[in-house]
């Protein structure tokens, strides 16, 4: 044969038993914590994977595809809640109690076990013919929610409802009993976090809320101009500018359009966030700083936790403080308009080089009670919250009829908003989550813009010139804040005592009210 | 409180047990069969779930994604390895092997059985710490070879050949001894089919081709005109024009941009082919017709056995049957051309307005041997193939000094190809596959373009009026031939044997060397 050598090597040398002598575990992968973690790993990387499926299918995949994404993403849920409730995880558990006695609390290593702990004790309480139905339950009241939504039909939606409603009551059944069975919804989304705690917050927060808004209501702030022509292309690149300007490290971000924004990604160095282009609006600008706040939240966990169950975040609520404080604290400021309002401008030269500074502020800022809770302003966004949170009591309690709550709805959007809701579509069929079986969740949103203000108030203690730093457009100081007291810690933490490390206390209404007071007690611009 | 109902449903009335009462698992789910069913669908579930991470790292991914998208990937090639060699998936096998024998081997049940019990008997036979260790060495070859080929330097390169080669003889010594060690390898990529059946094949081609080649090498066609300045933006219209030409279902496809071109997606209703647009030639229409044939494939297998492992590909060899076919037999031959070259035309007028269609047909199909596999004609190609066929033997079985390999392969193509090799980058180095220990993999690339030819004259012979139709811009025919007898089948059958229930024949290279000779014998334009 052609080229061919005489005496090469000896043919097939290796034999395949040999190769196990060569890979044996280090002593170190054969302890108890170590294989803990390694299962951690699979944990959350399964999450993560399934964090890339769902993001794939709400910004880029062939729509058709999905027919088969749905049987994936449950797929990747079930091998994680697999590994979760193995009996081998509980062992394993038990046999690090002592160690994590032992350890300082703070350790990464107390968190892994704790927070592990935490999450197997939960999973194994749920069947898994229960996590099955749930699970079903959600993926068949999504088109009908989308239906009942689209033609105003509650009537339609009410089964869909009714069967979530039933899954979540046999869900608490599966806990031991607490003080308030809503408890335990609301652990799953801010852990450790009491009902009556947070009715008591809003009752303060709705006492002060109610009669802001009704001396507010009847202001006459120009607006007219921010409902323009804004072309799709220019928002693209501003969307790109405002990321790029808040900050990150190179070639770890992505922004993509999609119909609801919402923020995502594999790891911390790939973060994906996406928001919805009106042609007609500048929404998609304050939605992607939105965006950007929960995007930073994942950027900055530490690198040496980012792949385990601590390197996630502490809860919704702290997700939420993040993006409301890019979202309102710099976003809707007056410094950071000072900075940015000129290269907006610019970009938009017909439809803004006309406006003068105080009235774009003016505008944005602009106080009127509304419908949707999505796009309602600082000052009416809590009540929107509140009923929804009081209703989900009620419902939770046994103290509505679902059937009801249509007219219970539009009796409270009356009574807190002084607003006629015309229809369902636009009252209680709004929002998607009650159809994915998500009662529990929509507290953390009220729960992130009190904690918002909070982080914000010790940052301008702590950063000097805070305000003449964003009027510059410099935000590495804020990142910077963020990532030490926040982002760093993950999930080492549950969401109060992540608080408590970064501004000293749990959370606290008076500096939310205090805010708004003072930013909305007096018009905004001349 | 304000809206509550007095008398609503009763508090927490489900309890926690009583749910598993609601989804008993179905009698059939518990037998065997169902049950291998179900083990079958998570593990091609995982495989479909990695194709998109992969897709994913290719196209779109924030770049510094890459640190965390290979231990994702791993994890889930373990996930499925795992479900694969556990040992209740072997004795729901041995369970099921009377029924296997007494079913229709053609029927659904019968082959997924066969199926999994080959992949299951494989897989069993690696030990994990060798797959491991063979991820390992690819993951870490990868940059190794990249710098290697970017600076030309085959000794950087070598210890990691040496390595991928080494674990590959240990992957040999896992199985029984067949005639031909590297008849191991190349199960894994053409299932069943023997190195002396290849070796057979691959010496009658290189018999003809050898002294084709010589015969036209040096013939007068004129080029120049394809390699002008393409702008990129009517070259992405043109790609989707011919993926919506050559046809497919609505909503199922992407194209996106890649460094080196591929096919893939999660299912049959998610094909995602990429291509590399140079702005200075049309490289990127051919090789988008090349991923249409693969992703067409995917795109047609029964639906009903889609999520199965028997719905995947019977080969690598029948998969490049397909993509030579569209990109070949339709892509560069006249009839199509008849069709497109005024739609072609009208996208680069300035360009190819003044070219004939014989001028630019010629110019496609333009006999040039040059140095790189990929960009080779259809005469040439085989002979790249070829020369990487021979020496993976000898090196497999030990008749060559690694070190030996640039020396050996420059010698090789002077003498097959007539071309003088000026440095390894554009010799050894080119291809990926070994680094990532992928030998036996490249004969798959010259038996599909064999099989492409068989699977074409008997189309030919079916479908009325072949020519008129390409020649027309109808493809449906050819869609639904390759479908019904290919594709379809999926993995049901061993390679030869799926041609054979195409076309009547096991692979045969005469028509092959008839189609070059018909082709390319006598000048192909004037």
């Amino acid at each position: 044969m052609p080229g061919a050598v005489a005496g090469g090597l000896p043919p097939i040398e290796g034999t395949c038993a040999q190769t196990a002598a060569l890979s044996l575990p280090s002593p170190s992968v054969s302890d108890a914590l170590a294989q803990l973690k390694s299962r951690a790993e699979r944990i959350q990387g399964l999450g993560a994977i399934a964090s890339l499926l769902v993001w794939d299918q709400r910004t880029i995949m062939p729509p058709a595809g999905a027919m088969s994404r749905g049987g994936h993403i449950g797929l990747l849920q079930q091998l994680g809640h697999e590994e979760l409730i193995d009996p081998e995880v509980g062992r394993l558990l038990d046999e690090l109690r002592p160690l994590e006695e032992s350890l300082d609390p703070d350790s990464d290593a107390a968190a892994l076990i704790r927070v592990l702990r935490r999450d197997h004790d939960k999973a194994v309480r749920v069947p898994p013919e229960l996590a099955a139905e749930m699970a079903r339950a959600a993926a068949e009241a999504a088109p009908v929610w989308l239906e009942a939504k689209a033609t105003s039909n509650f009537a339609l939606f009410l089964p869909a409802l009714e069967r979530a409603v039933e899954l979540r009551r046999r869900y608490i059944a599966c806990f031991d009993p607490t003080d308030e069975p809503y408890d335990i919804l609301l652990d799953d989304f801010e852990p450790e976090t009491k009902s009556a705690d947070v009715t008591r917050i809003f009752a303060e927060i709705k006492a002060e809320l109610v009669p802001l808004i009704a001396e507010l209501r009847d202001g006459e702030t120009d607006d007219s101009f921010l409902s323009a022509d804004f072309p799709i292309g220019p928002q693209i690149a501003l969307g790109q500018e405002v990321v790029d300007l808040f900050g990150h490290r190179p070639d770890t971000w992505r922004i993509d359009p999609t119909e609801h924004p919402f923020a995502s990604g594999t790891g911390i160095d790939d973060i994906r966030v996406t928001t919805h282009y009106y042609p007609d609006s500048l929404e998609s600008l304050f939605s992607t700083m939105h965006e950007y706040g929960h995007g930073l939240y994942q950027h900055q966990v530490r690198r040496d936790i980012a792949h385990l169950p601590i390197g996630q975040a502490s809860s919704l609520g702290i997700h939420e403080s993040q993006s409301r404080l890019w979202e309102n604290l710099v976003g809707r400021g007056l410094p950071f308009w000072r900075y940015f309002y000129p290269r907006l401008q610019a970009r938009f030269p017909g439809q803004l080089g006309g406006v003068e500074l105080d009235r774009f502020y003016a505008a944005i800022n602009k106080v009127q009670p509304s419908l949707i809770r999505i796009r309602a302003d600082e000052v009416t966004y809590g009540l929107h919250v509140i009923l929804r949170f009081e209703l989900e009591q009620d419902i939770v309690n046994g103290r509505v009829e679902l059937s009801d709550l249509p007219r219970i709805w539009n009796e409270r959007m009356e009574e807190y908003l002084g607003v006629e809701v015309p229809d369902d579509a636009h009252g209680v069929l709004q929002d998607v989550h009650w159809s994915a079986g998500l009662i529990g969740y929509f507290s953390t949103y009220l729960l992130g813009t009190v904690m918002s203000v909070q982080l914000w108030e010790k940052m301008a203690e702590e950063v000097p010139e805070l305000d003449e730093r964003v009027e510059r457009g410099e935000f590495g100081a804020i990142r910077e804040w963020l990532g030490e007291r926040v982002h760093a810690n993950g999930r080492k933490y549950p969401p109060q005592e992540t608080l408590r490390r970064a501004v000293g206390t749990t959370i606290d209404a008076k500096p939310y009210l205090a805010y708004l007071r003072r930013k909305y007690g007096a018009p905004v611009a001349a």
